[in-house]
């Protein structure tokens, strides 16, 4: 956990408003290189409790994420971030 | 691999033309459940070699297929047959 987290979009990612909500496509090369992604997103959420809805197939995944009361909620920020970071193989 | 593969949508799953696809939602108890029948999921897109797109979050799974040609893929039906088998728990 880290002891501040940013609360704001992270680059790359699309913000859509009313609802408000943070979603991004990622794409990969292959099948493995899309379940090694999603098997670390499993872990973010069995951790966080927070399951995003997740759109994939062979190549690809989509990760969308709808905040309540259009306020951006700490937890899910978190996870987004976290997920970008699992991406960029920085985490 | 069945001796006959049923080409026709099955029960309980939508039918959509132009393109011509197959769709079904399947909702599970807490996301163990629906985290087994991913792994079943991804156990008969390794053996087939057809990765459809799937759609999830923590209590459910999406799964859309769609023909080329507007004509039934035998290795498509027998993926969605199968899966619908898993989900049964008849397989």
């Amino acid at each position: 956990m880290e002891s501040e987290t940013s609360l704001t979009c992270p680059s790359g990612w699309e913000e859509r408003t009313k609802p408000l909500g943070w979603s991004r496509r990622f794409v990969f090369a292959d099948y493995e290189a899309t379940r090694a992604f999603l098997d670390r997103l499993t872990a973010l959420s069995e951790s966080s409790g927070y399951y995003p809805n997740l759109n994939f197939a062979r190549d690809y995944v989509v990760i969308t994420m709808q905040f309540d009361g259009d306020t951006v909620d700490p937890k899910l920020a978190q996870y987004a971030h976290a997920a970008q970071a699992a991406y960029d193989g920085k985490d």
